[in-house]
């Protein structure tokens, strides 16, 4: 048998080796093709008939150590003092500011405009008539047409995830990329993290504001906005054109529907239908929100209590 | 007609185009000297006698494309390999750290240090004795004397603001400025973002922590604190002297006076009167939001309630 | 007598120059070794016997004044156009993406990636290994092995203390450094500020998410985790293996034990024992927490009162 391939195990094609881990009580669908699996202990069990496997205290560990034996991070092989790479390929009508850094394989369309000392990393692919601003950098995204990004905004970083290690707890690698559609802006020092396997997704013409984390895995809908703070935990989907005020945070894997509102300063732990408006911490129908914040204040008050 | 600039309403000059958006029932004042107006059918009533204006039902998407036929974008229309601008004034005893970009029309005063691979775009004006610190960028501001700006901080990029097109949310486009005036400190990666049509102002010996947000139009007085994560929305006004805990935000348009504190965590959506504490979210003055904390705790619990 | 340095009270040398101010009631220990010290009057009383000391209404005043005629802040004495100064020590092993500068002194371990446009201040030492994110800057800190910053992060920069002086707030000056041990992760965009005298200390394996601020003198333990926005104020303390979740804030002075978990959004103004779980803000144990969010939710709804 030969691994050729990394995946999860739910979308591992032949020649591909996944993983199981936890405790075993729910895996999702296995793909029929995927070639092997390391599992734990508790997920032996789970293992469908047919497919090899290997059993690890550490599955998914051992899986990133795979990983490292088949593929070299393009984002970290590479050097040189070469700010704009040979190997890229840049519209004759795209604009680079002074300091600008084009790596190797990335693509730059035309009318774009790079600001100065911003980064486009290997093999990312920027469309036309986009603005990136200062200071900012890009890695293992695709990025649409008409899209801004403000200086210092940080794209395909690895997510936040942290796994078992026989050493403690290492970080989760990332194999997904970012994908920013046609129309979307991005403020200043924002970040939107790459997918762990799957891509994280920012729909059209959506708009988010200065200082927001969009973790990995997430799909943002069409003109969905974002105000300053938000945070948008792992693999959260919002629906099209929901709005989220200030500060807002949405716990991971809730799903927020289309048209919702959360108030600013929400703590979203709960996922919310279409057309709802919520807020407080933990988030709540407005009304029932804000019932709450005047009944507390009219009863702990000792003058107007009678 | 002959139409030579852009304005908003209020503030137009003779050759200016404004416009007048919303249900048209709170129009602010208009300038006598505008010389045209773009407005919807709800303000159409609003046009002062004498004022050729167009109709459009996306008043503020004409105005925006109106200003882009006039005017490129200065930061928007630079580019090559020489990092720093032989259309730059730079004071001899000026210190510029290596791969700092400056840009043209940028003047940086005496004294003034400017860190490693920071970026000071078209047209700033930096005073004397400055630090400006690497892996910064500012655009369309005006930087007094003896101001420090830590790492990776964002000066002028444009605020967040959605306004209706033809064809979905567009971004507000934004022709004022940031202003820091004398011994002003910034954080590092705060972003304090320039003003839609008037400016941004941060006043003498206002010292902001990291990762704040400062939003367009933003009026910060002298010897305000504002702590990490401080969030305060557009058009907000803080009196001298006033202290904001970490991670306060403060909506839209709020008025705070001088002198007032805000714990931790407050999130404020009211005007508060000089020499004021408060706290909570919704904030309130810190004596009840205590006496609400206190109470909540005490008659929630079984076991001292009786 | 001769001043050659510059020291807290409590950890001066001979030849250091200490301060005191505050109210003069609660002075920690000082140094018998120490060779001056500068107090305000309050604190006239609590200088040791034989101790030379100046009175003066702004004692950290004057000692930072001092402190600026004997030392140069290395970081701002540094200039020219070659991006990797010759006093630098680089391993041939270590990889430099195109834009790196690296200041003079700067050393720079084996196997260790530095990725486009990130600024390596003077004098830093990063181990071997590790993988430094593009755009990120680093001052004033000492850099374990196999430790990723990701792209955007800012490490040493001064932490937001102020001081009164002559002429109303002043930045308080920082002295210390940052120290991150073997195997830390700091994610996107986060700032993590060098000590006042003493340095922040970032313990083994610790895990830090994006946007993410670390005050001055901060002591986190090892395998720590920071999910994003978090917010641990000055001097906190917490322990090894403790969790806190998305957009927690610590306030300062807090000592946090091990094994601690602190729910998404909770603002800690308390110490927290070994092994707790505590929500809410102010934040409490967290069964109490949920105990008040449910009774407050049952009790204001005049529906389910009955």
């Amino acid at each position: 048998m030969e691994i050729t391939g990394i995946s999860s195990a739910e979308n591992g094609r032949r020649g591909d080796l996944g993983f199981l881990d936890g405790d075993g009580k729910s895996t999702g669908s296995i793909s029929s093709d995927i070639s092997a699996l390391v599992v734990n202990e508790a997920n032996r069990i789970n293992v469908p008939d047919g497919i090899p496997f290997l059993v690890s205290a550490f599955p998914r560990h051992v899986h990133s150590v795979a990983a490292g034996i088949l593929f070299r991070a393009r984002q970290l092989d590479w050097g040189g003092e070469e700010l704009v790479s040979p190997d890229s390929v840049i519209d004759e009508s795209a604009k680079l500011a002074p300091g600008v850094v084009v790596a190797p394989g990335a693509v730059i369309g035309a009318g774009t405009f790079i600001g100065a000392n911003a980064v486009i990393g290997p093999g990312v692919q920027i469309g036309q008539n986009c603005q990136i601003g200062p200071g900012s950098s890009i890695q293992c995204a695709l990025i649409g047409d008409h899209v801004k990004l403000l200086a210092g905004v940080r794209i395909g970083e690895a997510g936040f995830g942290v796994m078992p290690g026989p050493n403690g707890p290492e970080d989760a690698p990332h194999y997904g990329r970012v994908i920013l559609q046609d129309h979307v802006t991005v403020g200043a020092n924002s970040c939107i993290d790459r997918g762990a396997f799957d891509d994280t997704i920012v729909g059209e013409r959506t708009r988010i504001d200065n200082l927001c984390q969009i973790a990995h895995n997430v799909v943002l809908g069409r003109s969905v906005l974002v105000a300053a703070f938000g945070g948008i935990s792992g693999s959260v989907k919002v629906g099209d054109g929901s709005m989220l005020g200030g500060r807002v945070g949405i716990a991971d894997h809730v799903v927020v529907g289309e048209g919702v509102s959360l108030a600013a300063s929400a703590g979203l732990f709960r996922d919310v239908e279409d057309g709802q408006t919520w807020g407080g911490t933990p988030a709540k129908p407005i009304r029932q929100w804000m019932r709450e914040v005047a009944w507390l204040q009219k009863n702990s008050n000792p003058k107007k209590k009678g």
